[in-house]
């Protein structure tokens, strides 16, 4: 019997972040729901999460729908234990000169990084209110922090999603909530970066992207600070990045 | 025979941003176009400024649709002149706690604020980068800069829009157009405030309320700004106002 | 008979920003007061002022020495009149790989770019918060906001600049004192970068570096600014340059 | 016989920061080197460690002397071993409205808190590049990021210090030295603060302040970060503490 829950929203390729977070709680002994757009995907990574000895419940959920937001999180309400951790890691980008983004694109942007984030902070924020503790993780990247063509309507949603991750780390720290944003800087070592820039990946070199396990480390240790002494934000970066 | 033009949106009531903003342009000789939801209100601000002897167009306009927003610069276009100055003055802001936020309201703070921003910028560059010159304001808020909370999807919201300013400032200023980010951080001495927080603007005394005149004179002054020496972002705050 | 004064600090060659402010208060009406540390630049552009119609007093100050501050803005506050501008424009810049930086530039950056900065300041606030009204300009840089090798000593020293202008900012504003900080971030059109970087002049092109009338334009605006709506931070930046 | 070796500059009493960081990294089996400018402090720590098991020896340092950092990190480099970690933790605060602050109120704040980071920073550097490994911390405060009155000195001096490590983590990342700004934003739960604000300690409640331990935990997290995913800058801050 288990009474930990952790949740990963964002769940893609086994070899993405969102697997590698939630491969990383499971060893921990957490229950892990694992939840993103592609049942396939999640089948995979709850299966290589029970073969590894660990619990994992695959949700197929389209974090940007209210109504399935709401209901992953009675879903995992419903199950006995406390709710330990939930990761908003739902990124998505696309590259485009202004005036050849349309509304629409601009508007999934927003809704795929910004909005999400929104409606699976607040249902994680109602349960974990509840409790009275909980870890809160937002996955943001490099255009949170600075918008540069052509990833001008990226660093839109993602400087949003870094604003709410910042008010809701004042509303709910003083509950026992711990709200962080972690800003990703740099590409990480996963399937789709590989695939997407193969060249650039070979330049890069020797831990010139980053390691999908060592992310999953910082989070993890994260989750464990002593709340008195509590990181609301940081970067992570390879050693060679320029920024 | 005028060849100059503005284009103001979010115009509202006659003591408001929009308004002052409109005036001023006139009073400078430019046509104005003044944009908003309500007729009236448009219809009275372009007989005020006519009545002063400029010129004043009134266009009923939703800057949260795309369609309409594309139609507004099709007129403005169809114009003759040069279209030296638009500004998106759209702002809208509502208190909520976090857990009483419904995905409703995060969404129209969103669309007025950003994506309302969005649409009008592209349109406005699409005009501006044929003429190779124009200035382009956004005007932001103090939750541009910091999210607190009840006001956390707000900031969301104008946190994108400051993103979405500087990333246009970066790939359209070499091209010769102005982008300007006015971080309003205070109460606006107008019709809205006046109406809303009575006791408040009385405490506040001679001053500690954004006089609707001194922000438009450094609209203006910023639009004066010889190329090589241009400002992207600034601030305005009563002198008395803790920050 | 002409009862409005101001002060620069930090004036040298007569094609510098020190000069171009203080040429642009005293065609304003201003008795101006040139500060530097080198009389023959001083007497020079203080003639040039004359010769203009303009009233200037050249004055040798070794702004990083604490006697000759307090005794500059003595001799200023024995005169009749108010004192309604001061600028502190003391700039000093050195290349250097960190390894290489010695104990001694670090601390030659620090008195120029930041110890000045304060000592100009805390004389200038002590007679402007008698009269109650004053704008205290300091010119920060690019390196204000970020910190690049080879420039780390540098951005250390225009970093704590800024820190000052914010602090004093918030303590003198409600008194009605106007702080300001000015970000150049660009290369200034002046005699300095015209003998340093011919080349990379050249490269530029038209408008590519920062006017020294423009700039000036932009401070004396600021100064004009009405106290309900101030600007205490903003950004000066060729059109073309990136950021 | 050990081979790994860390320093802590800036240990005064046994309940600080220094103290704690040095036990901590002792107790990972690191041989430690304990500075700061009181004899009795460091042995008396000193002897805490060794009497835990550890390893430590202290060396009386004025870390504001550039001969005396050299000479420090010259015994550093004399013993066998790589020279895994570093950390310029020396602080110094006071409070001062900014007409009180004198010169030398305001160039000693900047001696401790800004040029004793760059000289240990240098000297670290040194080592550190030849090895191309190690970790160098710089100990922060809220005052690193916003100057606020009556501390505008100690925010110049911190703001300098952000901007070296932000410098050095710029230079020498890429030569594999992880460079990291950690910023305290509350209140240490040390000797200095049980003393100075009692009153203030009680009203905090459990976990209001900074937990000297917990503070450590983090350090040394961060020393462990694998270099493919560092993180440069976090905030450490009681979950209570408003921000």
């Amino acid at each position: 019997m288990n009474d930990r829950k952790a949740v990963v929203i964002g769940v893609g390729p086994s070899q993405g972040l969102g697997a590698a977070l939630a491969r990383r709680f499971a060893r921990e002994g957490l229950k892990v729901y694992v939840a993103g757009r592609t049942p396939q995907k999640l089948e995979q990574i709850a299966m290589e999460i029970r073969a590894a000895g660990g619990q994992a419940i695959p949700i197929a959920t389209d974090a940007t729908v209210e109504g399935e937001v709401i209901s992953l999180f009675d879903s995992v309400s419903g199950d006995p234990g406390e709710l330990d951790i939930v990761v908003c890691n739902v990124d998505s980008n696309q590259r485009a000169p202004l005036l050849e983004t349309s509304g629409d694109m601009f508007r999934q942007l927003w809704l795929q990084n910004a909005y999400a984030g929104f409606l699976v902070g607040r249902e994680a924020a109602r349960i974990m209110t509840r409790q009275r503790h909980g870890t809160l993780f937002f996955t943001g990247a490099s255009a949170s922090l600075r918008a540069r063509p052509p990833f001008t309507a990226f660093a839109a949603a993602k400087s949003a999603l870094r604003a709410l991750a910042q008010g809701m780390a004042r509303e709910f720290g003083p509950q026992g909530i711990h709200v962080v944003h972690v800003i990703i800087d740099g590409v990480i070592n996963g399937e789709r970066s590989r695939n997407a820039f193969t060249e650039f990946v070979a330049q890069k070199g020797a831990d010139g992207l980053l390691d999908l396990d060592a992310i999953a480390d910082t989070y993890w240790l994260l989750h464990k600070q002593q709340r008195s002494a509590w990181t609301h934000e940081l970067d992570l970066r390879p050693f060679k990045e320029p920024f």
